[in-house]
């Protein structure tokens, strides 16, 4: 039995009750514009309004809400460099427990900010994958807390799975779906819900060009971790897991693929005309269907009727935006 | 006879009902940190989600609808060197007629753009009333267009009071309303929506300190025109009409001002947190309430238990933000 049995739309269900009382059923948008370049209804998913600025807070919720009360009482402790470590800390709070937060420490001040602003507590650290597993090892020895890992964990893709099924009850037609792919886990939950609750949809994972660890897995048939990712895409740098990568092998119809050059162009089209605040990571998939569907210079493939796009995260620097450093 | 006679609460029902098939319904947000700051629920009414980015297009959809196919043949004309002026061609655009659109020289190339993409003729003149008005005239008399003014007009102001009607629709609780003051076409139809549905709620204006004519006007009973307005908030440069002033003056029950500091701190906060993207102008009311219940420095006030914030539009020229500028 791999994880796609082993973790089941069932779990996702559970999930969705576990987090009513906490996060944000967010809302979904649409944007003329990107309707008439796509030639199709897109249906954006709007998880940059979740709570934390990403859906990670639908993991953590998860995570914390099936700890014991002597667990939660040693606090929890995770490594990541991004909206996770924010999640974790934001849901850790609401727990009444601490959250201990191994970052390298080449993150990002705003994400850095972040956790601060939720009471975690951090503790920087090379910004290796070696570097970031010793040292959270360390921090959990000397803590005694539970380790939340970012996305390779049952209950942390069963939480993610709520967003894609809260939207397929948003919008009953939609004929696609897709996500972006950093470690999987919102794409693990993403199929588990689609396929439960409108099985021939289609489902497509959307992947930076400099962090394609998915697609050349599944172009080779087994997992490939991402040696030296090299994207604008800070949320998608991770390599799949144990646990994401039966869901990306068997289950996603495919991958697409988009360069930094796309990506900021989508995420400035999404900014000027949908006026929503989205980071790199989530402007990815929107990259990618106008690369497959509305592209000036490939042949223009027909797009299914209906189409829906989950936004991941809007944790942006406002001082470092990308179009200005071009 | 006044004007807050002469136009009624009918009017923005009707208006209502003409632009039903054109214009958004747009959400209503909230963001809890916004809430925590000022000790209230805050619902945010989306007109920077609006067709066009602005509330705007409500009042220019509502003036067109009431003209006559021959009228219409002839096409339409205004000043604008903003909102009004892509709202206004992309009305003109759905209903089939030019729009001739003269524009400030020193207006932002975003906004020129915006007209430029609704197929609006634009003409370019000095940047002063004075030739905007002459200019306009002449635009007016070579083309035989119709003047749609920006906001000093019967059917703006019942058009534009339709965003304060759904947004009381959809948070009847609402005790509080506030909305930017320009011309006071907004400011006027949020008076006629919410005097109607709901006579005691209290209705604040919000302007830059920098043009505050609604503010020195109302504090001497008479109107007083801005002469050499000097704000980051583009759309609220304006003076007061016939038409908006006696609602002003009657039916606000006080104009909040803010500086530009504290209005770009607003619009910085409302990205971050809110994660939407909002253009200077629809921060001032943030701004204004975040000043009068959630200073640091002043006595704090009690707010109200459920307040409703109009933001206006969502125009910004991404590549010249404010927090960029200090």
């Amino acid at each position: 039995m791999d994880s796609t049995q082993a973790v089941t739309f069932d779990d996702v269900e559970q999930a969705a009750i576990r987090i009513a009382p906490y996060a944000h059923r967010t809302p979904v948008l649409t944007c003329h514009t990107i309707d008439d370049l796509v030639g199709a209804n897109v249906f954006f998913k709007c998880e940059n309004l979740q709570k934390s600025g990403a859906f990670k807070f639908r993991g953590a919720i998860n995570a914390l809400s099936q700890l014991s009360p002597d667990e939660l009482k040693r606090g929890v402790v995770t490594h990541s460099s991004g909206n996770h470590a924010g999640a974790l800390a934001s849901a850790a709070k609401l727990f009444g427990t601490n959250a201990f937060i191994v970052m390298p420490s080449n993150s990002s001040e705003i994400k850095k900010a972040a956790v601060n602003s939720y009471g975690g507590q951090i503790t920087e650290c090379d910004p290796t994958l070696a570097a970031r597993l010793e040292v959270a090892s360390s921090v959990q020895k000397e803590t005694g807390a539970i380790m939340i890992p970012p996305f390779d964990h049952p209950h942390i893709i069963a939480g993610q799975g709520t967003a894609a099924m809260e939207l397929i009850q948003q919008v009953p037609q939609l004929d696609a779906i897709i996500a972006p792919i950093g470690g999987g886990g919102l794409m693990s939950g993403t199929c588990l819900a689609a396929r439960a609750l409108k099985p021939k949809m289609i489902i497509w994972g959307g992947e930076p060009a400099g962090a394609d660890d998915a697609f050349r897995s599944k172009q080779a048939g087994e997992m490939i971790p991402q040696l030296a990712p090299n994207t604008i895409s800070d949320g998608l740098r991770t390599s799949l897991g144990e646990w994401t990568w039966p869901f990306v092998r068997d289950q996603v119809d495919e991958i697409i693929t988009v360069n930094d050059d796309e990506t900021i162009a989508a995420m400035r089209l999404f900014w000027e005309r949908a006026k929503l605040i989205i980071e790199p990571s989530s402007a990815v998939p929107l990259a990618c269907i106008l690369k497959k569907f509305a592209s000036q210079t490939a042949p223009l493939n027909q797009p299914p009727n209906h189409i829906g796009v989950i936004l991941s995260g809007g944790n942006v620097d406002l001082l470092n935006l990308p179009w200005q450093r071009n």
